[in-house]
């Protein structure tokens, strides 16, 4: 909307080609990947990341998210620059579908306590659950009063998670009827998780970065309507996502919710269940050397995509490692290395989990943390919009 | 949605037919008119209304719903049932249009002022601004997961105030980029308004009515899905609509905006400014004995109407006490009554402007009494959305 106009370029990472848009005012790049090696995070940079609570992390969750978030908390240790990490249970985003809310309220527990179990520091990073900051609905309101429903229409995951297509769009009576407020708004939501810390970076996988598109569009909206630069826009960190498989089903991704117990693997499995799982996990007839090929070998594939992220290496060097194993030596392999990485997290997990007073005071601390930031900001904003006796 | 079978039953009220919303399982009569006879507030009632803060009210905001609230006041203090009340400035409303901010925030004062002026108590009712309970919109994100994007589509305000026809609907791309998520899902907001302070009676004008509607209609939907009768369907008070209209144009509504300052009477006008206006006030040439009769005689009309709001008489009494006056001495019948009806909210309303310490002390106070209730219900709706620990 007020972008100006834009320039978009194309950044070619690994396979992926990925758009960054530029804007030709400031020649501010939105869009950077973390592998970039010209990557240096700024000084008093805000990283802010949430996850959507569905329970104990499976391999899935812990490779595509929490591993870059527990780089970023190493990353931000290391360095001088007084930076700030905020992680968040999403739980008020749970609430756009249907939910079995006895069951929510289970899974956020496992979900915060998973977090920290995955080696995010408490301490330095700020860990809170989204609904227990009530600053960040209140900004919702004010930023979708600056949200184009034009905009928001053109998104596409409330059509996925609506069982649309995604050319539907609000102009269909059917879409309408089966869609609620809370979920063709959510990117707004989403936006005010991000404005409300004024994070500087968001980590996310390329399915949210329309979302913070919409951020951008919409911070610029409420700068241009209050006549001030509030608001600077978050850039889009992209973190190389790691796409986990079903051990079973190769051709689809880990989930939660798949039926059969042996297609994923939690971070609370014990050592015999990790090393059970990967020995009836689905590989391939195929003789000869092992071959990274996710379309003909998706189960060989996954387990050196598995061992590659654990040992953090790249898929390359990994297929150099292991191309004379056997499947069996290759499962081998991947359990051993597998139970490793999961064994301190297994162990915290468990830890935190028989001790929910101990978490409740660690997410109290995250609360408190998080809401004295999210309350200057409220008041910045209600500031602006001419309520300042808040 | 959830209402189940409805018949709709018409109730002859004055001249104007409203109509009532009935369902057929508990015969729950949704829409009442407090000058109906038979009409008794039930003890422990929740009367609940919001103004927007358009400034210093004018003739047509205090005939248009001050008064009435001014007589629900005196209906709480008369009984002995332990009714409460909450009025509030909709100060959150306002930001779904544009908005001049720095006014609003001037606007905001003088509403909040102009209500404790015109005579509601601020020890007996909770007299807060929208913006200050932040409960409000925590509890409307999570109506918003329960409201139907197709049932708010055909709601008619988010039409008229995006200029578009009532016929128009967000299948129309134009629509769409005209209207912000704000404006659109404003009516959940509003249920949130009510919901959240448990309201059984709420006293809209007619143009509100549908959005009543709506607010039942997601108490029901949050209900039923989390398996609850938490929330009790609020009913709909209609109060008698006074309608002012314009001194110089009695064509159209008595309006703040208006450019003709002889056009609108404020509270806050002196003895002589009152005198002047209604001198100059636009009447017509008929001769011979004053009538009302709002096609043909709109600016003798107005005035009675006025005389009519002020001495609390009807129409028709009014019209047998003063049809053998000349519209002189009805302009100055009019005149003297007006000025006597504001000289008390007048000299309140500058002792009140002119001490903002003793205002904010008062929002204080109503922010505290309205935080007590609302954040129990925020901790009840949390609760049954599996959000206990907050």
């Amino acid at each position: 909307m007020t972008v100006g106009i834009l320039r978009r370029c194309c950044i070619k990472l690994g396979k992926v080609r990925y758009y960054s848009r530029e804007s030709s005012s400031n020649s501010t790049v939105h869009t950077i990947s973390i592998t970039d090696p010209t990557f240096r995070l700024p000084d008093r940079s805000t990283i802010l990341s949430g996850i959507q609570p569905t329970g104990t992390f499976h391999l899935g969750n812990y490779f595509g998210a929490i591993k870059s978030w527990h780089d970023l908390n190493n990353l931000v240790k290391k360095s001088e620059g007084n930076s700030s990490l905020y992680f968040f249970v999403a739980d008020l985003h749970s609430l756009t579908v249907p939910q079995d809310y006895q069951m929510l309220q289970k899974q956020r527990l496992e979900a915060y306590a998973s977090i920290i179990a995955c080696g995010i520091d408490p301490q330095l990073s700020t860990i809170y659950y989204q609904s227990c900051i009530p600053e960040i609905t209140s900004i919702q309101w004010v930023l979708s009063c600056f949200s184009s429903m034009g905009y928001l229409n053109r998104m596409t995951q409330w059509k996925s998670k609506a069982n649309l297509k995604d050319n539907a769009n609000v102009s269909d009576e059917n879409a309408l009827g089966k869609v609620k407020l809370g979920l063709f708004g959510y990117p707004v939501l989403m936006a005010s998780d991000v404005l409300t810390f004024r994070a500087t970076h968001v980590p996310v996988g390329q399915d949210q970065s329309q979302h913070l598109e919409l951020t951008r569009e919409v911070a610029q909206s409420f700068n241009k309507s209050v006549g001030s630069k509030y608001f600077n826009d978050p850039h889009t960190l992209l973190t190389p996502t790691k796409k986990i498989l079903s051990l079973k089903n190769p051709l689809k991704k880990m989930s939660k919710s798949d039926k059969e117990p042996l297609s994923k693997i939690f971070i609370t499995d014990s050592a015999n269940e990790i090393t059970k799982k990967f020995n009836k996990a689905t590989t391939d007839s195929i003789e000869g050397k092992l071959t990274f090929d996710l379309e003909n070998r998706p189960g060989v594939s996954n387990l050196i995509s598995i061992l590659a992220a654990v040992k953090n290496k790249s898929i390359e060097q990994i297929v150099i490692d292991v191309e004379d194993f056997s499947k069996k030596e290759l499962k081998e392999a991947v359990a051993e290395a597998v139970i490793n990485e999961l064994e301190e997290p297994a162990k915290k997990y468990k830890e935190l989990i028989s001790n929910p007073e101990y978490l409740q005071k660690l997410s109290d601390l995250g609360t408190e943390k998080a809401r004295i930031v999210a309350n200057r900001t409220l008041k910045d904003v209600m500031r602006l919009v001419g309520m300042s006796s808040y």
